[in-house]
């Protein structure tokens, strides 16, 4: 047996995890003194309220998922070696999907990696610590990160909302650059064919949103020959790739003017021609054009979170109820319209319905062409389908 | 006016109908002796309790769905001019997806046309009428159909059983067929640049399934290299794709030896090699591969609907379940795993269910890279997310 710290579990709460959900809930731990006061993220042996050993786990005493699985083994170590042979099953399944080493490395859980997020532009990485437990494993962590990939420079984003959580400090760092690696220019990625400008130090979440890439190369099917609106364009992702797929005209729209600049880098870094872009809100400017009668053949609408937690949820669903009822008014006929939603609290069954509703208030009656998630480098646990926040969906108008 | 039939709803119930809804239930109408002896089939003008017009309908007094839109137009008239419109609506939306004229023409409701199917396989049409109304508009229907796509012939495979819901007739008949056109070949059809045989008299539904063409391609992404097990192959149609992916070893399974033929011959074809073949019952095979310790790098579970209607439903449960822990367990480590289901009363969140159980049963872990129905030749009315039968999922298993 190894010297791991033991938690026991209460009586007749084994089920769940031996079936093969990754996770404790605080409530189902027999929380002694001595469990109490275990430092968090470390980590721990797990047995039944029996005895029988259900694996070893990262542990947190302060939060409500208490236990996240690391290994069934009980007697694993968890060391640089460990961690090594896990990214490199992950990059294996990354090298099959993708010609370009441009993708989300490691999806947390789904990768064995309870809250990690990594994300690889070219030989750089944006990491993310999302759990007290990855925080404690930082350093075996960068050893078989720079041993697998053999990257340039990695770049920790721990200013994730969820550290805070795990009671985790808040704070953006390079863990590691080469000599030379200048972090403060913008990264070239490769995307659907597209070429895209990561800012990995001031971007949005770890700098792109990997998550979209198969709902732009969809939505760009429906571009060619058309006129293109792409709301909350962030750094042109949707805009550009219709660009790419032959859209005559296209206008980006954004709150933050260096977004929209990225934007249009990348057109031009594309060759994309008629480009141009106005800064404001979403909504509001989908209504101005519409009051202008401006129509659009593709409109996609893809905005950060409405719904930062539970308690925003109505709001937040009136929300993409006015986004899409907006943005279905600037939809030309026979045009297409992909809105997306990445918040957690909102599930596809509630996010249809709100299409549905801001439809029949734009007068607007169509077809669903397409309802998907990430692509396949963001890949859900089995046990933990909630874990699958993103929501797109492609219509065509009539 | 119009001189259709007027059918009036109950007080009050006109609210879902004119938010979007294309069916009215029998319940919902005010069914006077003149209202039911309308002939099934036969186009009404429909108005709320109030004398407010709500559009004309396909009406069948002897049905559950009673009323089907044509038109939100009252006044409308339905002929060969309205339905080649739609049809060449449909027909761009497939041209802009396909590069080449093999897809779903008509998906139903979703395309404007209640009950109907139409696929097509280059110059031939193989078509359901699966409505009254449908059955109704016979003659200008196929006249539409051969204005707008100018077929070389049309079937008509009226063996749907929903046929009999309507009241309708089951049986299969050669609409028209230009001089020369043999319909006891096969059709050769091109799908994700693979090629196909259908058999259009005598194959199952319409003859291919092009319902998993995305699935077909999101799986041959992960048989480069291994061996691949296509259970329930029907016509090879993920067999051969992971063939042309580089798949080096392919086992087609199926009852039918029919349909194992057709697969053997796609694979002759496309000069893929290495393909053999076994005749059974596909979770009984799998059982004995298992037992044989044979393993696979990529495995698909593609069956044909194990629940027929709402009563089987916990049958069919179990059985997906077994069929899934029998897939599951001739997997390779790190191989991959695509099991369907096309059972309508079975939805996404019950098919993950008992995909959780059945890997639960093999022991077996890993991750969902995929979940998805149809793709968007089989678009999906808004207000009919139940009519999206399909559901794929694609995991990666340790």
């Amino acid at each position: 047996m190894t010297d791991l710290p033991l938690v026991r579990l209460q009586e007749g709460r084994e089920r769940r995890v031996r079936n093969g959900h990754p996770w404790i809930y605080s409530n189902e731990i027999q929380m002694t003194p001595a469990v109490k006061a275990l430092p968090p993220g470390g980590l721990v042996r797990v047995e039944d309220a029996q005895g029988t050993a259900l694996g070893t786990f990262g542990f947190n005493p302060h939060t409500l998922i208490a236990a996240r699985v690391m290994s069934r083994d009980p007697r694993v170590t968890v060391d640089t070696g460990l961690l090594a042979t896990r990214l490199r099953r992950a990059l294996d399944l990354r090298q099959r999907l993708f010609p370009t080493p441009h993708y989300r490395l490691i999806h947390a859980e789904a990768d064995g990696f309870p809250g990690l997020v990594v994300d690889r532009y070219g030989d750089i990485l944006s990491v993310q610590l999302n759990t007290a437990m990855m925080e404690a494993l930082r350093a075996p962590l960068l050893a078989a990160l720079r041993e697998v990939v053999q990257p340039r420079a990695i770049v920790l984003r721990n200013d994730s909302p969820s550290r805070t959580l795990e009671g985790l400090e808040l704070g953006s760092e390079t863990a590691f650059a080469e000599d030379g690696v200048d972090l403060t220019q913008p990264v070239e990625i490769l995307e659907n064919g597209g070429r895209f400008l990561v800012d990995v130090l001031e971007g949005q979440k770890t700098g792109w949103f990997y998550d979209q890439r198969d709902n732009r190369a969809a939505a760009a099917r429906m571009a060619g020959g058309g006129r293109v609106l792409d709301v909350y364009t962030y750094a042109g992702g949707f805009g550009v790739q219709a660009g790419l797929a032959g859209a005559t005209q296209i206008v980006l729209v954004d709150r933050s003017r260096p977004a929209l600049d990225r934007g249009l880098a990348a057109a031009e870094l594309n060759g994309v021609k008629n480009v141009s872009a106005m800064q404001g809100d979403g909504v509001f400017v989908m209504d101005q054009l519409a009051g202008d009668k401006e129509r659009f053949d593709l409109v996609i609408a893809d905005p950060p979170a409405f719904v930062k937690s539970k308690k925003d949820l109505n709001v937040g669903l009136r929300g993409y109820r006015k986004m899409i009822r907006a943005a279905a008014s600037v939809v030309a006929p026979g045009g297409s319209l992909l809105v997306a939603s990445c918040s957690h609290a909102v599930d596809m069954e509630a996010f249809t319905n709100e299409m549905r509703a801001g439809l029949a208030k734009a007068g607007r009656s169509g077809r669903i062409l397409r309802q998907a998630g990430a692509g396949a480098d963001h890949p859900v646990h089995p046990f933990l389908p909630e874990s699958a926040y993103l929501k797109a969906i492609l219509l065509q108008l009539d």
